[in-house]
């Protein structure tokens, strides 16, 4: 069997959205904790996926500190680095736990590249901290950034975010999968690329980590997946009077929910959006829930389930 | 048929060793190219190593200005995303130049771990820019940096540089070769680690990257180690009167030769090294020569052969 789970990026850093080693270090071994007994499962493998919001920020800002000697530099570079942050660490912490129960797994991580088209129409997305308008103006030029207007005041880099048409890298997941290890894919939303004539060339955009996870269970026939968050589970009126929390929702009531504008886009409307798709593609039961619940989400006795 | 190339940092950097990507894509292009006869014949599979000094230098450098938010950041996290920075080009360029041709080539990337052991009497070794007496205090007691003298004037980071005893990630490269792919693998000399009780914890240090890939060529049984430089090949009073080439060089002679100190540490020396260690290890022959040569190097009409 296999499980796609879905951790989301301000899950692998530290409070304050820290991400130096130790505090790191901490949120992925608490994570995987919650997943140790799936790990030593025999007859299960593991798709890990992960978010990278605040470390490719700090990438970003670290750079554009550092001097023209390394700029300019793609933000799919910049995925693909926060790819190989994150993933052998947590491909370290899955090892070191079950060595250290006398067990052993083996994890490795797949530089995971995502097809996707991008035009005029592609919706842009908010990445990095709010600059004053000169800072933002004096990017613009250097760097080609394209800047946009922030409701809080200021200006952010806007980066193309278009959906993911298909996972490139399956067959590397597959191998790896056949060979008993536990995989680490999608970081970040993966690397994106356009297709001409059949040559794949990386763009500058961002996919969302929970639709890019969403098509790679569905590229796998994964049997489960699981979108594990800071939240419990999927609520209607959340954080509003009449907040009531779902434990179960049909792909079609999700749907309708979801157009409704019931759940926020950038938030939970990506996770809604990935559990429906891949409901809808496999037949399949998908999973929403909170990270700190993991293994029961696993097992579907917390969180809330897309039935198809 | 598995050949191990090995391919310096210096090569997958442009001109200054500058490490913007159009910098690094011209110069891996390049890379490449030379090795494209190779990538697409049917019975052979490339295991591409390499270098990662100015890329690594950038981003500790980078991560150093960008604050106390993602600090401190151990070099072997730094190593570890310059092994997808690098790899998930070498992986992109080499599926492009393929499918360009109409032909098809598979490429992967490894986060190798390398297993050594730290002691007080492991080699320290210089990494990153020069620092004023200063800078360097500063450093010591905000990141706990060891900080050495530069004969140069000024001070550097000093890091443990102890030799390779294992490459760890040696099953995952494996069932990825025997998967079709090539492999990307001990980048930047690969991501150290200490072994306590069965488990492996990483540390900081940095391992030389000819060392490494002999270790893998190694333990992959591999037909073939090749280390690309920007010289032609290894040559006995190098730059000095009496300057030789040598076409043809017998282990117990290089032993020889490098013992007398005739090849520099950091330089050649390690080259050598790790062709002697290969070839006696294994009976077969190694080679040194230039990256523009890369083909005839590899097909040995080209280069310096270690012979066993």
């Amino acid at each position: 069997m296999v499980y796609v789970v879905a951790l989301g990026g301000n899950a692998i850093a530290g409070p304050g959205l820290r991400v130096d080693y130790d505090s790191m270090l901490a949120a992925i071994k608490s994570a995987m904790r919650a997943l140790l007994p799936l790990i030593v499962s025999r007859d299960l493998r593991l798709v890990v996926t992960h978010g990278n919001g605040p470390h490719v920020g700090l990438l970003a800002e670290a750079l554009l500190r550092a001097g023209d000697h390394g700029l300019p530099q793609p933000l799919h570079v910049l995925t693909a680095m926060t790819q190989a942050w994150i993933g052998s660490m947590i491909k370290h912490v899955g090892e070191v736990l079950t060595r250290e129960r006398g067990l052993e797994a083996r994890f490795e991580v797949v530089a995971t590249r995502v097809l996707v088209e991008v035009g005029p129409n592609t919706p842009m997305k908010p990445v990095g901290r709010l600059y004053t308008r000169e800072e933002a103006e004096a990017l613009a030029s250097r760097l080609g950034w394209v800047m946009v207007e922030d409701p809080r005041g200021g200006w952010r880099r806007g980066v193309p975010s278009p959906p993911p048409l298909k996972v490139l890298d399956v067959d590397t997941v597959t191998t790896l999968l056949e060979g008993g290890f536990h995989v680490v894919a999608c970081g970040g939303g993966g690397i994106p690329v356009v297709e001409n004539d059949g040559v794949y060339r990386p763009v500058e955009a961002v996919v969302d980590k929970d639709l890019c996870s969403s098509k790679l269970a569905v590229a796998l026939d994964a049997d489960l997946l699981a979108i594990l968050t800071d939240v419990k589970g999927v609520a209607v009126n959340y954080r509003k009077p009449g907040e009531r929390w779902l434990r179960e929702l049909k792909v079609d009531e999700a749907r309708r929910l979801l157009e409704r504008g019931e759940f926020p886009p950038g938030s939970m409307g990506p996770k809604v959006e990935a559990a429906i798709q891949y409901a809808e593609a496999t037949g399949r039961r998908a999973v929403i829930g909170s990270l700190k619940e993991a293994y029961r989400v696993l097992r579907l006795e917390s969180g809330t389930i897309i039935e198809p």
